[in-house]
């Protein structure tokens, strides 16, 4: 069985976390995988088309109970909102009120010292879903055998990103704005959105890497304690170890 | 806290395993991060530089006794060599005897009824060390401040190789050559190594393709039960989520 050796880098989110350690992408999770290397298990709770309230009984068992012995989660991004602003009558549509009530009840769970899963010393982000380019989702599902009909829209997606970010200020968490960086980055023009999302929803490597580097500055901004510059090795590089005596240097002791 | 919801498919060894996220390479790492995601959480158990003799404490604290309650392991992928084949003075130099007794030490850790880390259920893969491109390591050394002198050699680690291979026969475990199915990619060439090791000893993008399916054929050969196309998902496909109750079908029961 695999011990509790490192503390926990989560994921937690929709396709749009599953997808992040894709071939050929550079997605957020490998890269974060990569730098966290030795420090954190960087672990990938993503579930495609999942909206916040199929994520909440999910969250609730994917985050431990406060009394049992597993690793601690040292950060936590929550990053949803892509499927729960899809409109009716797509069974993903979430309503805005219940939405930013779900992101609170997930927060919570975390940092209510009532919870079964207290937390206190996790750092919790919140990230605002891409912009949805609605010419090319449109194209890629009227190309579908049979057609289907546009399921998103541009300035709905927008309210939801823009409630995240009322969330994480209400609860007083770092927040990641996905969606204006890309929307900024694509020059506010839709058609120039297909530069970081191929299909109008999930980012390809130009929209991962915009959103990588929002998530390390603001680690190294509000989280500047987990940024991975700022943690050690578990275990000593090898040129720490003491080689006539290595068994000094290598059991580790957790704190 | 994390939760243990998903089992766990683990890679143990050097600087080669360790850096199979980084960016640009589509290291095996990260291909099986995403090919088993929702499936099995791929750990990185990878340590720059080490050798089996420094390995096996570590060992001893990332697999888990067996009273713990912890994930298990599913799959143990072990690679080392790649070090343990320096050549003396190195510090990293392991003999080739005590090579074999340290891999064999590893697989009866998890093998052995009377180990405290007992896993009959883990499926163990040895994997052996590339070929050292000795024409690109020594140019590597020689342009170090100060420069170092070459420390390894192409028939040395070809032995470490040949060893690992050894002792997954007397063991029977799953065995991974890649040592020989990157000098047949070469064409038997030590040159025509460049192709696949950008630095004579590490992997680029064309030598962990060839490992990743390497990797992926004995799977399917030897433990087909735990190649990811015969795994399911831990949560739900969403479009599988009883949307009217969907905690009926997201509150999952571990075995």
């Amino acid at each position: 069985m695999a011990a509790y050796v490192q503390d926990v880098f989560m994921l937690f989110g929709d396709s749009i976390t599953q997808g992040g350690w894709e071939p050929g992408v550079n997605g957020f999770g490998q890269r974060l995988s990569h730098v966290y290397a030795r420090k954190l298990d960087v672990l990938n709770r993503g579930f495609s088309g999942y909206n916040t309230e199929w994520g909440i009984p999910v969250f609730e068992q994917v985050i431990a109970r406060s009394t049992d012995s597993a690793p601690k989660i040292r950060v936590l991004a929550i990053w949803f909102g892509a499927n729960d602003a899809c409109i009716r009558p797509s069974p993903q549509h979430v309503p805005l009120d219940k939405f930013k009530a779900n992101l609170t009840r997930m927060v919570e769970m975390v940092r209510e010292p009532s919870s079964p899963h207290y937390s206190p010393a996790t750092r919790i982000i919140l990230v605002s879903p891409p912009p949805v380019n609605t010419i090319a989702r449109r194209a890629d599902l009227e190309a579908r055998n049979p057609p289907l009909k546009l399921d998103r829209e541009f300035d709905i997606t927008r309210s939801y990103a823009d409630a995240v970010g009322e969330v994480a200020v209400a609860q007083k968490v770092a927040f990641v704005d996905v969606w204006t960086a890309i929307w900024e980055a694509a020059g506010k023009s839709e058609p120039a959105l297909a530069k970081y999302l191929g299909d109008g929803l999930h980012l390809n490597e130009e929209g991962y890497d915009i959103m990588y580097e929002e998530l390390i500055k603001t680690i190294a901004k509000e989280y500047p304690d987990v940024h991975y510059d700022n943690m050690k090795y578990v275990f000593p590089p090898w040129a720490e170890i003491d080689w006539e005596h290595p068994e000094k240097s290598l059991y580790v002791k957790k704190e």
